[in-house]
């Protein structure tokens, strides 16, 4: 078992990542708060899987551990479901001191923080990521929200959850497409902040689709500090944090483009990683050995990196709405060699354009290769 | 002029009060942007009145100024309301340097911070308060949110606003019934944290509803400072800043009973004051003579005295579903004498029963002495 502190003053929190915490009431002792209620968000996928045990770890700790089960999709990633957690809440007369448990993926992850965010003006959070996705970026760092018909997370909150547990055994029931999307933003928080890691993910990128206990932990583990390093120094994205962002302007707009959930998160992160590695490579900042480098591990991952032949305009007006953007301009986030990333100038449109036409062909030369 | 300032480390904002201040551009000149995009939100009633000033005074300030005018009232403080202002933003392009301004009354400040709150996880806004009891009390302090059909400001955020400017001209065109119910939480700040204004306000409460200017501006800023204090010491409401709900804890029972809209905010919160009154007596904390004094007051002021007569289980049912309510464990706000406030001990379900029993009955009593 590993555990990871977040140091965010009163609000700081731990991130514990081991084989089969889920099942031990000890992993959540330290939310414990005997007169409270809690409630069990879920999927109906995740739900029947480890709802009961989750239940059974949390009722030592609580008056009393409810449930409310949601669909399952990031198309359902809405008001509507959302609202399905108020009613639960309401209708339970769950008060300001009920705890909200997140047991599914980033977007089970992602509404319920909203819920815990706006429920009475904000009640305590915690996560319980199944999916390698959600252990490894999504459950870090008090990002929530749900999806707009215009945008991704484009309404949402900075709600930081009071604990993280990470029982990399749920990754078992993990689909293996799903498995390979996360395995996208661990290659990324390898090729932005740690040279050290990236190569320990060529040496082991097979033990990881094969879930090899000791390095999944490893993996999480890694990813969780440098996630945790990030959000400590800057909460709220106002620089640094943007660097985490490398590889989803552009992935963004492929899963609008594509419409939600019909590319997977991770995927489109790592086509649009591709996209942002080709273009530090135009702009001087990486060179080709490093940028191949990517492009391997990625295609090792069985992740795509060819980015869907699109008009460059689509793909132009969906970043344009991105969060990302500041009056139509937006800022990539580019790559200085393996291990180190900065953020790019902003570009206006007509930089942008001439950026895109050139970064959208790349890919599919390179995929060529 | 006055001008109050709200203390609150990074997030410090002024309030500034005087009349004619919607149509002066440098009235809104500490939150100029001018490559950003500035969002008037108002509603049906006020938007024909001042939009056009308030635009014309912001326009020097940001690089658009664009409008969104939602319905009118308190029924429509819901999400399909809250939808129509992210629909403009998102339509509008406007990204996360976008200043939102709520014009109106409460449920408008109430509605677009909210919405601040939660376009890409937050965006800056102003209050411009143009009803008594936003001037007063709803447009400082950073409560935010929209109803449920189960509870009133059940799904919302703290989030503080750059500025409030309440231009007390605006209260011209205010209907009386407004007027009078913004009265009932000026009464409630002197009846909790200043027995000098409360006698002020015995004093001048004719004036008041004749909208005397001098009267007007001095009632608006002796509130804000009162409020402004209590929110620099308790900014979330995890102590002091719970004296505010004097009177709401029956006032917000009484508007859900009588379903939302129907009795405004201050009428409610004027007869709940005179049951958490009737209650201070039976338990001892205040005397007869005070408790008369405010009767005296809030009659004065034209506003409702008696409680629906509705059974006692309904009153309680919607009292233990309110924010302020622990495992249905319901605590009102007691005066010592006026001008003193605490909170009341913990009642559970039977002796909050008990009491209101008590407290039900005698405004019938009260009213007819």
């Amino acid at each position: 078992m590993s555990s990871v502190r977040v140091e965010l003053g009163s609000r700081s929190y731990d991130i514990v990542i081991g084989g089969g915490l889920l099942r031990r009431p000890q992993s959540f002792a330290a939310v414990a708060s005997p007169r409270a209620s809690a409630l069990v968000v879920s999927n109906t996928t995740v739900a029947p899987l480890y709802a009961q045990a989750l239940h059974d770890s949390l009722l030592p700790h609580f008056a009393r551990v409810l449930r409310c089960v949601l669909p399952d999709g990031e198309q359902y990633k809405d008001w509507q479901t959302l609202n399905q957690v108020f009613d639960t809440l309401l209708e339970q007369h769950c008060d300001r001191r009920s705890v909200l448990f997140a047991l599914g993926g980033g977007v089970i992850g992602d509404t319920t923080g909203f819920a815990a965010a706006c429920y009475m003006r904000g009640v305590d959070f915690v996560q319980v990521p199944t999916t390698l996705l959600a252990q490894v970026d999504s459950s870090v760092g008090g990002k929530t929200g749900i999806n707009h018909p215009a945008g991704k997370n484009m309404i949402g909150a900075f709600h930081q959850p009071r604990l993280v547990v990470a029982d990399t055994d749920t990754l078992r029931s993990l689909p293996r497409r799903e498995l390979q999307a996360g395995l996208a933003e661990v290659i990324k928080h390898g090729a932005i902040a740690d040279s050290g890691f990236f190569e320990w993910l060529e040496g082991h990128v097979e033990a990881l689709l094969e879930l090899d206990p000791q390095a999944v932990e490893h993996a999480v583990r890694r990813c969780c500090e440098i996630k945790a390093a990030v959000v400590a120094r800057d909460e709220t994205e106002s620089g640094t944090r943007a660097l985490l962002n490398f590889g989803h302007t552009f992935g963004h707009a492929i899963e609008a483009a594509m419409g939600w959930g019909s590319w997977l998160h991770g995927e489109a992160v790592a086509a649009g990683m591709v996209v942002a590695a080709e273009l530090s490579v135009a702009l001087g900042s990486l060179g080709r050995e490093p940028q191949q480098r990517l492009l391997d591990l990625l295609r090792r991952a069985g992740l795509p990196v060819e980015v869907p032949a699109l008009p460059v305009s689509r793909y132009l007006e969906l970043m344009r709405v991105d969060k990302k953007a500041e009056a139509g301009a937006v800022r990539y986030v580019l790559l200085e060699g393996l291990g180190a990333a900065r953020l790019g100038p902003a570009s206006d449109e007509q930089a942008a354009r001439a950026l895109l036409a050139h970064g959208a062909q790349a890919p599919q030369a390179l995929a060529g290769a």
